[in-house]
């Protein structure tokens, strides 16, 4: 896409992009956002003042290194992960769950509001944004692989898992979560990949990992790890998670 | 309650309902429907044939046994189990999940309307009802146990867990399990028992029976055995099954 | 083999058996004892008073049964299940762990002595020694599966397990277990069956029901459970236990 | 301890260490290994060739870039990581695992002598020699976790767990660890500390970090750590991993 001729100005150095009123970056993982914001002099040579608005899914951990880095280099550091598969953002109705401080919030409102149909405000702590996205994946994917278990059951003993789900969506677990994640497995459509195993993972894992730092075990979080562990190391890891369905249905015997 | 006054006939023993033209019996568990049902000579002698709407819920294994002596004994059999809380119940909004033969169905509708807001018609296969209902309270358990893990991770970490099920609700999870459940987790109120931990526990125990007698692992589920096990040996069984946040909180040193 | 020609006499019923002074039993499984001990008048009609030594490894529920209806028949039980592999049994090494009327394990001390090596003593409840007899039957499974999880981790790496084995049996692990499992694990050899996978899966289910009566979670019992019935699905119940090391290869894809 | 008047020269740097023929080194973890040797400048400036002989046990990861490190600065690097608790140690009967170049390890071999009663040559690869120090200390706490579920079980049953850890040890779990700990748990002697909650909790999340780089599942293990995480939680990290008995009774009501 030529972007430019859509009116944006494209940089070529993170830092070039720092000159602007307000910066939104998304990257892939803890290991990009770390290589581009915190091991480089990014942070400390602005003369302004802007607002950087992270929304990549980072650990909590780096998440407040982020933090005490850019109030260090006196920038506005807002941390606003998202939720929602690519449908979803296509359509900008994406869930922001943001937080920083609340006059930063307020200042990149409108610009929030171009990207997303709603904005959480999670509070003053920018880490309390990310955690509370992971925990939103780690109910997500206990969903899916509960919908996986469910779905190999019952198709064992003969019921259809197209018809339960139908009925799920229609009594107790409305929402796009039940129902689209039940689908795909229900027709043993991975393909799509709207939210990768991969990214799921490494979403378990992240809560996992703030979990571990103040000594809480999540057993049914430590399982699903397992699942999607066992997922990646049979190639399905760029696959949809919905693909927790294959591996349930392998660990029977019955894919 | 005097339901005689009601315009209730009150008989005295279960072979005297299947005078009848239907039987509707709800009993608590496996060994209450086999010891009314099977282990006696109700089925053998009626000489009318009624039909009977077993609305418990009870393990496939049973469900199969009921559905040949029903058939031997020339009564329809129509399994009918329900989903939905109490307070669902007494508005009579629950989901009726109905197998039997269809024309036995058909006959008992206008009772299963007054019953429950909709019936859901899963095949002439008794036992697949009940199937049906524990997958669906499988999925249930395994959102409750994964919201009572949410909630201690974020807890520690100084997020309120109240605002983060508000936010579940309001996108990926509406629906009456995550709202209703999440906030009795969030506010520590167990006392409710809409759904006791120990029937969750029960439903749990028989969806990994149906599993084990096919060979089918759930580690998932297994987990969530474990939990609700934990739950009741601390004498929470009898509170409502958003006790495993206790069961979380306790595991983390933080009840 | 014609064991009449040994010397042997042979009866055509369970009740001829107990025309005898003792009689030993070692039926397959609880529903076999069930059959031939509890279903039938056998218990009732013994005119004199013989000792019952059951070698079978049954539930503890049963046992308990097993004892009030031998009683209750004043026939002397004592539940007497072994440990150890075929090979042991061959050359008559088993352990034998005997519970009973301390007198009835004095007087058929010496028919215990010609079938193992050694008898030990676990009190006068029965079905302690068969609990005894499934607890040790929990950690074997246990150091299977963890030998089979440590495999398949130092494979991939590129540490033969082999040698891992034989510093574990040099080390800390010495005796029959980690040795013999760990080297069909190693070798991937797991037509042996000296202790089938199905046989596994029963007694760790053996233990997690006397577990759940007591509401006591075992988290590895459990997942131990899950992997047996993995192994089972895949049709490996009749091979050696040790193909738990093709389970863990499996769900890393390394088969 | 005076150690100087034994006849030691005490240095005062790291570095000064590095000027004689070899360099002992047992740090307690990762952070530390890679603050002395990885983030000083100290493997580049030695102009003489020492041997390292490592003996912390550290992760998989940090072995190889260790031994990277030490070849670009020309410095054999041998790992050699020790089995054994404390008493072990005392006596001079540790075993220790070593891995690295050949001719360094034999070199050394005099040392190694003195430290521990046997080396055991894990070949030429140094992280080699860590992971299987990692899988033999999964295996001991899985063989832990076991034995306080075992004993739970036993203890509630009214079978007292010391009898049958004799008869474990006498039969088919010999050596040094069923016994030990498994007594540690009947008496409920928590205090030793031989070898750590917190160490074990170290070691198994070692383990589990390198099957995770390479997709591998190892649900044993993940069950492991969370019992650790759960002892950890309740301030029984710097109890012996024995401590396992505690949590494991706690779970089940019976503490």
């Amino acid at each position: 896409m030529d972007l430019a001729s859509k009116g944006l100005s494209i940089v070529s150095t993170p830092a070039e992009a720092f000159a602007g009123d307000a910066v939104i970056s998304m990257l892939a993982d803890d290991a990009a956002v770390r290589a581009v914001f915190l091991e480089t002099a990014l942070l400390d040579r602005t003369s302004i003042s802007p607002i950087h608005i992270n929304m990549a899914t980072i650990s909590v951990g780096l998440a407040n290194e982020m933090a005490e880095r850019h109030k260090a280099g006196d920038i506005a550091y807002v941390a606003a992960p998202v939720m929602g598969r690519p449908d979803v953002a296509a359509s900008a109705k994406l869930t922001i769950i943001a937080a920083g401080p609340a006059d930063a919030i307020a200042h990149v409102q409108p610009l929030l509001d171009v990207l997303g149909a709603r904005t959480w405000n999670a509070g003053e702590t920018p880490s309390h944004a990310n955690l509370m996205k992971l925990a939103a994946n780690l109910l997500l994917a206990s969903a899916v692989e509960t919908l996986a278990e469910a779905a190999v059951l019952l198709s064992d003993y003969g019921v259809g898992p197209g018809g339960f789900i139908e009925l799920m969506e229609a009594s107790s677990f409305p929402g796009p979560v039940y129902g689209t994640y039940g689908r795909l497995i229900a027709e043993r459509h991975y393909e799509s990949a709207g939210f990768k195993a991969r990214l799921a993972l490494k979403d378990v894992r992240l809560a996992l990992a703030a979990a571990d730092a103040r000594s809480i075990p999540l057993p049914v979080a430590s399982t699903i790890r397992d699942s999607l562990l066992e997922a990646d190391a049979h190639g399905d890891g760029d696959r949809d998670c919905a693909v927790l369905g294959r591996t349930a249905a392998r660990r029977a015997g019955r894919e």
